[in-house]
């Protein structure tokens, strides 16, 4: 199973991936059940979680540098029994060298720190293998597009827009969501060394 | 995994949801591995795959009429290798009338019978069950929200508009999908019989 | 000029229709410097100021029932300086019959009688003449359309979502607006009966 | 009157702006009865038109490169009898260092060429007047914004996401229009000179 209510995972003020972008993101990723997945950024733990859910026998590093977010990841893991989750307290790309080779790797929050934290992920990263990052400003989805650009990668983006309806006595308001951009890049063989390799 | 790519599935001139829709449907019918679905209008089976994907030890019925579609359900269901399809050739609400009981019904298209085809489905959902349509159409939608809360199911309800990303020479050039609406509605125990029950 | 911003107008907690839908359905209701237009549950009065901007020469009836609101419109009509301005007290469809011929209509509240202010606009609208609904429900919107479609007229819809960019420190942070359908149609010669004129 | 429907204009197989980003880029711009403007890229001069009629008393500068369009913009004037367009055929930057002092510009076009033609712009802008970018690309609306925000000006921008609903049969199916931004900055006093002014 996929798509997990937002309102079953345990949350503090640590903002959460919604669930419609949290599933988009995974399934962006093509995780397989064998993956070895770094979510980097975890928050709640909530695509922590469901991607360790989808990569039954593999397993999934989840980068958080805040300890109240650490804390809700270690809960959300142990709610929904996940054995294959490795929590790593740390401000990427901190940390992430000690990651073993990847298959995925999907970015929540970058601390600022996009460019290098991707370089470090592409360092880790299996030919083939796949990063998502979820952007929510203009200038990070420019900045991500452009790296992923000069290095040649397979792009596969997406600006993902949901409007929710709620009820409201017996009309349904809508309730738009903030606009998420999902950037989905595969590495190809010989074009990981950049504008300037 | 979930997700696969859109050409990867075999297409002919017949519609095909898009990939972001069939992953946000798929997850909202929460598909576990054991459950027994029904994917209605089920068009160039991609939905179908990817729900017996899910419930790799359950059951996906396939109900289609066009005999164009019926074909390509049946090779993608080969290319992908899952056994656990059956295709039933019929204008839905017909031929729904034999399945078993179902944990999740799937609605893409409706030939004009939407009403008739959620009163068949209903018979068949079990409580607690889900049942997801995608619509198109302002009215689809009015009359969907109208079906399920006249009978007090529990909705999840969203619109999504997805805006694709593609290379023009050094841009990227957006590309906006139309909006799709997904109705997922939970069967609750005694909510079953309608405004006139 | 037209697209005054939204907090040149004097506010109290009488919701506002945003400054870029107001423009929009301005446009759509094609208001000409002669005409005479009716725009009906006024709210603050922010449409029937910028209405009475456009018809120069011609006269805007503002029908609000609120007290409160009825005040806001009164200060607003004020600040602007708009002279060719006629607030009525009623809740719609009352107090149309006095109305004179019209050359528009803008619909923003209904209070649940649409059907009933549809009707009462059409008697006063010429041939020719357009009326244009803000609809915020799947349900209003459902209804306007047919309202529309049963009687023939010509129809010019579109939902709009607006998404703000704010500025948050170095960067621009996106704000959806709730999407608004203005559904604009045009009447036409002997095409004002209904289904069953 | 504002809002001109799109297929008013005489258009050959240049593109044109749709009528609710035309409509929302002359409000951004706040064009008085009395602006001179200069419209860049000016296409089938569907912005020029409008943006003379608003500024009944100033003046609009159409500022295009292509002969094809030119030739357009030339019927179009004609076609709305409006007096009070120059047409200037230039690769802009080129042809703006010949322009008298602006109230407002509206960029349309830039044939890669933002940064020039701001700076040009901004030479012949009065403090308080407007620019107003429609950028159809993330790395378009991502330079804009960052050249406005290097000079402190005051921003106003959003994304726009039209859907238009047309009629099919019985039924109304939604056509997505692609999203457009439009960056609207006001110029402040000292604010001029750039990040490194």
């Amino acid at each position: 199973m996929i798509g997990i209510d937002d309102n079953e995972f345990i949350r503090g003020d640590v903002p959460m991936t919604k669930q419609e972008i949290r599933v988009l993101t995974l399934a962006k990723a093509r995780i397989t059940a064998d993956a070895c997945v770094a979510d980097i950024g975890a928050g709640t733990g909530s695509i922590t979680v469901e991607a360790a859910l989808l990569a039954q026998r593999g397993k999934v590093f989840a980068v958080e540098r805040k300890l109240e977010a650490i804390e809700l990841i270690r809960r959300n893991v142990e709610k929904f029994s996940v054995a294959n989750v490795e929590i790593i307290r740390a401000q990427a790309p901190d940390g992430l060298n000690d990651l073993p080779e990847l298959d995925a790797a999907i970015v929540g929050g970058t601390g600022g720190q996009l460019d290098e934290i991707l370089s470090a992920l592409n360092v880790k990263l299996k030919v083939g293998g796949r990063i998502v990052v979820n952007a929510v400003t203009i200038q990070n989805v420019a900045k991500t597009l452009d790296w992923f650009g000069a290095r040649g990668w397979t792009l596969d983006a997406c600006q993902v827009q949901i409007t929710r309806l709620r009820h409201v006595g017996q009309l349904d308001i809508n309730q738009a969501l903030n606009p998420v951009w999902i950037v989905a890049a595969e590495k190809i063989r010989g074009g990981n060394t950049g504008r300037h390799g």
